[in-house]
């Protein structure tokens, strides 16, 4: 199965949701025009498709396998990661003076999901490496910028976030990993951390481990944690690598997905770490890198929804069966031509061009609050990423499951490959902070630090849109009335979590996940109408009228598919959380 | 991870919800009480979960495997199935004359249920084979069922339905299998059947293939298949094995769960058969067979919901993670008692019980329209069974989600075990017809070949419960009321498509799907009501308080989470299918 990047709509995305107007007058990308950005992205996607697509199937069999302390990956990986690091393609969204591209994330975005649709295994390594540099960027010293973060953006070596320990999860104040000063300044780091995304592993010469530890001393529970730099292989004065770190991969998981991407079990012994930025303050940078990490996590979720769509798309296309019930036909067609699979496909299509528009509309505030440090605008970016991880994550089950169904038996036999991408998919809704957790920090955090002002400014922005639709074709109008009941049901659900979170916070705490839901569905469904807005008037203008008509219909039936769900998730947090409590339920 | 039998609830259902005192009226059933039912399913209970549970881990983690034409399977599934049948399990529902239990399909869907929570990879084994024997019990001579009911039934030897070849899948009219008289009365069957399941194993002395094939000089399509018996060993007239006949198994399918079933490639070279009933009526016969295995997948769906439930709140109520949103302890607690944890596991319970009690009920049906083959009767079985298929297995697919979830990080890995059931469950919706054929079914057949008639029929006694619920308590009342707006739903979208599928057949049945959806949650929300009524009498009558509290809270917890997505759907069928079919769209 191949896949092709859906450049296109990528670049539509790009001129006409991600805010690129104001994104490219920041005077960091004053130089960058989109052509720019869409030479880089073609330019990326040819290579994505042609060297790494291939691995999907490739790593999906061989699995990362462990042996001696070592992480093997398949030859093919090595080839891949080489050329990816030969292109420079790490290097992407980080700034020139430390050697990378300098392009905005809007563009970096496009990025992620392009070469997780071709391999998530794969994207997974440069996707932690990104964190590691931001996390660098942010609350490095100057030092450790220069010993560390060139080679990090070239991709020579790569970086993980080191986390979660057996007892610690979403509960990282139970972290137990140890940070204790050798008097040099330096820490012997000593714990065991597991879940840890290519902790080990030779794609790339040494890997920089980001470790959350706490000192002998410090404050007990999250305020005791601090954020350490431990290189698999010291790095002498002069840049070239010393001896080996005592750092070791104990094992590494057999997993449901994603099996080429090694999840190991790291071992620090005493290992030699080096303290990024304040001390107890690890936390809050870990946070700042994870807002990060989430909103790419979200953009996997898109990714593999786009690869199971294609993949669907050829199968239907190809498999004939059946008469179809129009009668039009007397001998059995292509599948495709059966009105339940065309629903199928379009519902596919509809959750995958959403989640793309409200991932690329996100990125465009997420550079904006960056590089303006504007509180509104940062407000907004971060009201976005749950949205973004949650939504467009816990969607991609749903298409990578029907991506399964179009198939019929077929589906289910390992061969086809489409099963791969229902498994893949699983772990999204699951790392970085599981649905519950990006729905918790939506009410607890992004909802209530501001006592719903954000909240409420995005709701109004979506009315603006309403209105410019309402006075549109009847494509619109559809769309319009569709998103003003998705946004009532927003505003009651608004108003109800405001008013009870206090007095009654389980019940409303109960209703966090399916406000997340209706939340992400409005977005994204706030983003296909404005490209519905753009559709319009470049219809109206006789421009690229087939891709045009096409985004117009898209965005209807996102309208009449998706964005009706709003409803059912209203009804669940007003009256349901009530019924989960009932005192005769034993559990 | 262990699994216990839910009895209680079984019992519950099986008392309540099946319509027992019609079923246990009928002339056949006469003799059998519930307690007898109820020691069966206890004997069954206790043996599926000590013997057959410990197999779903075994047989997952070494495949069935095929060499030299054989299937091999770990010895454990041999011990395991020598027991079962030892112990006559097989025959439960089967006629007491051919040898069997003679118990009706209500305690034969519990017992299919359990024993499918436990492995279905096991489960299918005797699944096949009881579609076996209800195709001789229905079409076989006399001469045939003497030679092979008594051992199917025993469980000595299994069954198979050899439906699918590489281009004939949903669409049957294009098998190709060739039936050829040898001029012995008996015929040549020469091609090539795939997806065939437990297609060749040796846990059973024989396998009894039943095979659609066509003769040389019948009509094109559908309307020219036969149904053959093809048995793997030969069998002499004293009943004892003889030469091995010309049907070898060429591979079997590397698939994503229910590994240990083997799914099995059949190439027939001229093997021995023998027609069943009249020449051209295989498919008629087929399906009669294909109702019972159709009803039984669909438990299959409850099976492995209640399972993966079990496994979430097994890990949930043991994992310590955070503090508790309301205050109430300074500490960690077990995720059980977070909201989320609770919402999620609750949503668990009222969809494996709301599954439940639809199979159940339909069961009840499908006896009373076989005993006494009243019409009405008959179409209202008819009407249940694609709702109990299509309804329960995709919300299989959501409730064993919800348990990976449950179990964060630790879901992905599959040494927990809680991604079995999420890969096993993903068969459901697709075999024995996937769920646009049972929509397709429901509406083209079910519902319009009375114009409407049973629909209406059905809708009017979910009405009843409807006015005995609003003359309850306050949670009775909460349920008529959610059950009326589906009702509702149901309604109105039965009208729609009553009215459009002749003009506009292609919007008809892009909303057959959602119809199905639709009407087999108001299906089950309408048993969980029933159930509630009961709970609500019980209650006044101080029995059982626990359990009937319980199930009354379950029954508000199936009306506010559940049957809510009616207007979801409702909204899907309505006005959506319009938006699928706009020129714009490019496929």
């Amino acid at each position: 199965m191949t896949y092709q990047a859906p450049l296109k709509d990528i670049l539509f995305n790009l001129e006409h949701l991600s805010h690129w107007d104001k994104v490219s007058a920041l005077p960091a990308y004053l130089d960058i025009g989109q052509d720019d950005a869409a030479a880089a992205l073609e330019a990326f996607g040819r290579f994505c498709a042609e060297q790494i697509a291939p691995l999907a199937k490739i790593g999906d069999e061989a699995h990362a396998q462990h042996k001696d302390g070592k992480v093997i990956l398949p030859k093919e990986f090595h080839d891949a990661y080489a050329q990816f690091v030969e292109m420079g393609w790490q290097s992407l969204v980080h700034p020139a003076d430390h050697g990378g591209m300098g392009l905005p994330k809007v563009v970096g975005g496009a990025a992620t999901e392009i070469v997780n649709s071709a391999d998530m295994s794969f994207g997974l390594c440069p996707l932690l490496t990104d964190g590691a540099i931001e996390a660098l960027l942010l609350s490095g010293s100057d030092a450790q910028k220069e010993t560390y973060l060139e080679k990090l953006i070239m991709g020579q070596w790569s970086g993980t976030m080191n986390l979660t320990e057996p007892q610690a999860g979403s509960d990282l104040g139970r972290v137990r990993t140890k940070a204790e000063p050798n008097g040099d300044g330096s820490f012997a780091i000593t714990g065991t951390k597991i879940f840890i995304t290519f902790g080990e592993h030779d794609l790339s010469e040494n890997i920089i481990h980001l470790v959350l530890a706490r000192t002998p001393n410090g404050p007990a529970g999250p305020k005791g944690l601090s954020l350490y730099i431990v290189p698999k292989f010291m790095v002498n004065e002069d840049g070239t690598l010393g001896e080996r770190n005592t750092v070791e991969c104990v094992s590494i998981e057999d997993k449901l997905g994603v099996r080429a991407s090694p999840t190991a079990v790291l071992e620090y012994s005493a290992a030699r770490g080096f303290l990024i930025g304040e001390e107890n303050r690890g936390l809050e940078y870990m946070f700042i890198m994870m807002n990060a990490a989430r909103f790419s996590v979200g953009v996997q979720g898109v990714a593999v929804s786009e690869r199971a769509y294609q993949h669907a798309l050829a199968y239907t296309q190809d498999r004939v069966q059946s008469r179809p019930v129009d009668g039009s036909v007397k001998d059995a067609v292509a599948i495709i031509n059966h009105p339940d699979i065309r629903r199928s496909l379009l519902k596919m299509r509809a959750l995958t061009e959403g989640g793309r528009a409200l991932a690329m509309s996100a990125a465009g505030w997420l550079d904006l609050a960056h590089h303006t440090g504007d509180k509104d605008t940062t407000f907004m970016a971060e009201f976005m990423v749950p949205l973004v991880k949650g939504f467009c994550t816990e969607k991609s089950l749903e298409v990578t499951s029907i991506g399964v169904q179009c198939h019929g038996g077929m589906g289910f036999i390992e061969e086809t490959g489409v099963a791969q991408w229902y498994r893949d998919a699983r772990i999204l809704p699951i790392y970085e902070g599981t649905t519950a957790i990006q729905a918790n920090d939506l009410l607890g955090r992004k909802v209530l630090r501001d006592g719903g002002k954000t909240a409420q400014r995005f709701s109004s922005m979506v009315q603006d849109t309403i209105d410019a639709l309402s006075n549109g074709g009847a494509q619109a109008q559809v769309i319009a009335a569709r998103l003003s009941e998705a946004k009532a049901h927003f505003d009651q659900c608004l108003n109800w979590l405001l008013s009870n979170v206090r007095g009654t916070p389980n019940a409303a705490f109960a209703g966090t996940v399916p406000f997340l839901m209706l939340t992400g569905n409005l977005a994204a469904g706030w983003q296909m109408g404005r490209a519905a807005l753009v559709a319009e008037e470049k219809l109206a203008a006789g421009e690229d009228k087939d891709f045009m008509a096409d985004k117009l219909a898209m965005a209807q039936v996102y309208a009449q598919h998706v964005l009706v769900e709003t409803q059912t998730e209203a009804a669940r947090i007003l009256s349901g959380a009530d019924a989960l409590y009932e005192d005769g339920i034993t559990l």
